[in-house]
């Protein structure tokens, strides 16, 4: 059993999320011991929230999850990657396909791209 | 200007390295704000060591550095995404294209996969 390494972050360890099928990185999290079991056990993303300080189920609310379908470790046991099938298409919050939807210049500008996949306040019902 | 937001990371926030033409996620390292900024003056990663604490120039060493092609940032201004052309073929200081060559199976065990590109102990002469 691999053991990874949550000493670095204070129980917390980044986990890069990627789309199995278009290769693209939709997101970083973190995990601890109990989310990383939980994604072991269930095949779906589980992180801890920072800003809520709990247990998330990716796609609990939007029934967006992220079904896991290959999972790396890297060399220093601190850093995971999750290849994943994105239920819904999107992955953030804000509806885009991608997190990492702000494209920067040389300036140190940016400006957005890819379009949004859903719209967040009915998918939220906030 | 983009504000990075260094605040959740006391001063870092981490960097996710993707290769430009394989898509193939290589590395992740941390950035501070001297960092950031080398980064973008230069064209090349620099990042911050978290173990040597000082300023890195990724490659500096073994000539392997990563001249970046494009840069994202995430919905929160907390992650960015480095979609880099790496010299060399190989981001890991093991040899590996890949710091995440090992590849977890259900029960939490791990195979290595991928082949040394590179001899670690010719590369950096240790």
């Amino acid at each position: 059993m691999i053991k990874l390494d949550f000493s670095k972050g204070k129980g917390l360890l980044p986990a890069i999320v990627q789309d199995i099928n278009s290769g693209n990185v939709l997101m970083l999290a973190y995990i601890n011991m109990a989310s990383w079991e939980m994604t072991l056990e269930t095949g779906e993303a589980h992180y801890w929230s920072r800003s809520r300080q709990e247990l998330w189920h990716k796609g609990g609310t939007s029934g967006h999850v992220q079904k896991i379908r290959e999972i790396f470790i890297d060399c220093d046991n601190d850093t995971v990657l999750f290849k994943v099938e994105q239920v819904g298409g999107a992955a953030c919050h804000t509806g885009y396909e991608t997190c990492f939807h702000k494209k920067v210049d040389g300036k140190g500008n940016f400006t957005i791209v890819g379009k949004k996949l859903f719209d967040p306040e009915k998918v939220y019902k906030k």
